[in-house]
C-alpha cells in the first residue's frame, strides 16, 4: 500500500513542498518566449547569488552528471592532462569522465578518508589544464577542502572544477572567493527542487580555454549563446515544468535567507551525529583537519547485529526513507539525509524510527536518548 | 497580463492536460525504487508499442537532441563515416552532431524540399557506418521518406538512425518492420507529455557496433545495464516528477487507440492546410511522390501584406500561441502544430483566429471559410 506519505531522508531527492508543486504544475507555455525567459533570468540570478559568483548561470535540462561532463568535456581534449580527485562515488565519476575526454591524473582514495594535499601538490607540478574534485561526498558524506585545493590549482596555473553538486544552497559555497573556475549544482539535493535539472557557472578563464571539438547537447558556448538572447532560452528544448518549480524553490532559500538555511542545514546534521554518539553507531567517514563531516548528508555503519534490509526496510515501513551505502558501501553504512527544507522534527521522527529498530533488535536499552541528543543540536 | 490560458498550437511544447498534471504533481519519491522502476517499465513498454519494436527503450533525462547526440555519439567514432541528411533544420542538427563526433557526408537540400533518394545511394556506396535522417522535419513540415532510406542502408550494410521526435505516438512509425537500428522520439511532442524526457531504442546490430570512448551521460551501454536492474533504473538520477506525467500520457495515448490518435492528428493537419487553401495561403513544403505533408504541424508562406510579427503577435492576443520560422526561415513562414491531445475544435478557434488576422489587414474578403474548409476534414 502506498499512501505517497513517505517522509525522504536521503541525500536528494528531497521532499518538494506544496508550493513548488503547484509551480510545476501550471499549465504548459513555449520556451522560446518572454515567460521562460523570465522564469530562466531569475533562477540564475538567484543561483549566482548561492554559487558566491558574478560569473554568467546556465541551468541543463539533465543530472548533476550532465554537468560534471560539461566541464570536462567542454575543457579537456583528447591530449589534455586533467587530475581528479576521488574519496567516494562521485570524485570516481570524476576520473571516469575524465578518461574519456583526456589523459585522467587520478588521485585515489579510500571512500570517506581524507585526500592527500601534498599529493596534489605533486600531481599539478607534473603540469595538468585542469583539477576536478568533489566539495560534498555525498556517498561518504565529508566534505574536502576545496579552497586548498583552489589555492593549489592557482599556484600551479590549473582550472579548477568543483562539484557542488551537494552543498549550493545548503552550505557554504565561495566560488569567486576561493577560485573557482566552474562549480555545478543538482535541483534535486540542497534547493530541494525536483530532480531533472542542473546549474553551471564558467570563469573567464575557463571560456578561453575550451577545446573546439565539445559535446553537442553539454555544449556550454551553446547555453551562453542561448542565454544571451532576449527573450533568454536553453540552446535545446528545457524541461519546462522543471523551471518553473526551481524557481519557486529557489524563492523559498531566499525567503528563508543563506545563513539561516546553512545554520539548520548544520544542525541537521549535527542532530544525527549526536544520536549516534549516544545510539553506539560509529561515523563513517574519518576527518582531519582538512576535512570534515558533511552538513547535508551523514553516514553510518550499520550497527553489528542488524542488516541493511532490516534497518532500512523497518524504517520504511513506519514511512521513513533513508539511504543505503553505494558501490562496495553498500550493506555496510546506511545515510541520512539532512538536506533542502526538512525541519526539526523531520530529523526527531527520523531518529525516533532508527531507535524504536535498534530498540526491537536488542541494540539499544532504551527508548529516547538518541532523540534527546538530537534535540540538543536543534535547538 | 498572463492568465495562464494561452492555447499552444506549436509544434511542442503541447498543452498537457490535468490528469498528466497531475501526475507530475505527486510528492517525491525516490529514484531507485519499486515505485520508480515500475513507473519506467511501464513507460518502456508502452513506448515500445509506439515505436513498433521489440527491441528495449530507454528514457534519458534531456531534450530530443541528447538522444540525437546519444545515438551519433555512441556509434560514431573519429574515423567512423556517418551519412546526414539535411532538408531542415533538424537534419543540419545530424549534420552537425556527425561532424563533432567523426566524418559527416553530408547530403544538404533547401529546407522543406525533398530528398535526393540517388544521391543517398551513391553516397552510401562510398561505404558509411551509419546514416542519419529525420522522418518528421519539423521546422520545414515535410515528412521525409524513411522506409526507403532504410532499404538503402540495408543494401550497402550501414546502420540506420531515425529521428522520430515528432512522430511517435501522433504518425506510423515501424522500428522493426523499416528495419532502424537507433530512434528516438521527444516527451513533450505528440504523446503530449511535458518537455524534458526523451525515449531511445536501439537494435541488436547497433549494440554491436558501438565504440569504445562513448558520452558518459549518454552512454546507452549504461542505460542498458540499469535498465535491467531491478527496481529498473536510469543510470543517473532522473527527472523524477516527469516520468510520472509521461506515464499518465503514455496511458491516455493507449486509451484512445494509435489508429485513433493517428487519424486524429492527420485530420488536424489537413484541416489547416485546407483552410490555407481557401484562404491564399501557400504551404511551405514542396513535396514529391515519396515526401509528404507532415501529420503534426503545418508549414506555411507569411502572406504578403502582414508582418511575422503582426500574423503570430495579433493570434497571440487572442490566446492562440503559433510558431514562425526558424533560422533562415524565420520572418518567412508560420507553423501550426497538430500535435498531442489538442481537439477538432482546438483547430477550428485556431483557423477562426488566423482568419480574423487576415480579415483585420485586409488580406481576405470574408471570414470563416477557412473555418469551413478545416471543418469538413475534421469530421
Amino acid at each position: 500500500m502506498n499512501l505517497e506519505n513517505t517522509l525522504l531522508m536521503i541525500p536528494g531527492p528531497v521532499p518538494i513542498v506544496p508550493r513548488v508543486q503547484r509551480a510545476m504544475s501550471k499549465p504548459m507555455f513555449g520556451h522560446r518566449g518572454e515567460e521562460f525567459g523570465t522564469i530562466y533570468d531569475e533562477c540564475r540570478e538567484i543561483l549566482a547569488q548561492l554559487f558566491g559568483t558574478n560569473n554568467e548561470i546556465f541551468i541543463i535540462s539533465g543530472s548533476g552528471t550532465a554537468s560534471i561532463e560539461a566541464a570536462i568535456g567542454n575543457l579537456i581534449g583528447k591530449d589534455d592532462t586533467i587530475v581528479t580527485i576521488e574519496n567516494g562515488k562521485f570524485g570516481e565519476r570524476l576520473c571516469d569522465i575524465g578518461d574519456r575526454y583526456g589523459r585522467a591524473v587520478k588521485l585515489q582514495y579510500e571512500w570517506g578518508t581524507p585526500i592527500d594535499l601534498d599529493a596534489v601538490d605533486n600531481a599539478l607540478e607534473q603540469g595538468a589544464k585542469a583539477i576536478a574534485m568533489v566539495h560534498n561526498e555525498t556517498s561518504a558524506a565529508i566534505r574536502n577542502p576545496v579552497e586548498k585545493v583552489a589555492e593549489l590549482a592557482k599556484k600551479h596555473g590549473a582550472l579548477f572544477i568543483m562539484d557542488a553538486i551537494t552543498t549550493v544552497g545548503g552550505d557554504t559555497v565561495l566560488v569567486d572567493e576561493w577560485g573557482v573556475d566552474i562549480a555545478f549544482m543538482g535541483s534535486q539535493k540542497c534547493i530541494a527542487a525536483p530532480p531533472g535539472l542542473s546549474a553551471i557557472t564558467v570563469s573567464d578563464a575557463a571560456w578561453d580555454a575550451m577545446v573546439d571539438n565539445r559535446p553537442y547537447y553539454l555544449d556550454l558556448k551553446a547555453y551562453r549563446k542561448s542565454g544571451s538572447n532576449n527573450p533568454s532560452q536553453t540552446p535545446y528544448t528545457p524541461g519546462v515544468p522543471l523551471f518553473s518549480a526551481m524557481l519557486e524553490a529557489l524563492r523559498i532559500v531566499q525567503e528563508e535567507g543563506m545563513e539561516k538555511r546553512k545554520h539548520r542545514h548544520s544542525q541537521g546534521a549535527a542532530a544525527v551525529r549526536a544520536a549516534a554518539g549516544v545510539l553506539g553507531i560509529e561515523l563513517f567517514p574519518t576527518i582531519d583537519q582538512y576535512h570534515s563531516y558533511s552538513n547535508t548528508v551523514t553516514a553510518m555503519n550499520i550497527p553489528q547485529g542488524i542488516t541493511d534490509k532490516q534497518l532500512r526496510g523497518e524504517m520504511l515501513d513506519m514511512n521513513i526513507q533513508i539511504s543505503g551505502g553505494q558501490a562496495h558501501l553498500k550493506g555496510k553504512i546506511f545515510r541520512i539525509g539532512s538536506m533542502g527544507n526538512f525541519t526539526a522534527t523531520d530529523m526527531i521522527t527520523t531518529i525516533c524510527a532508527l531507535e524504536l529498530v535498534l530498540h526491537r533488535h536488542g541494540l539499544i536499552d532504551n527508548i529516547g536518548e538518541g532523540v534527546e541528543a538530537a534535540y540538543k543540536e536543534l535547538e
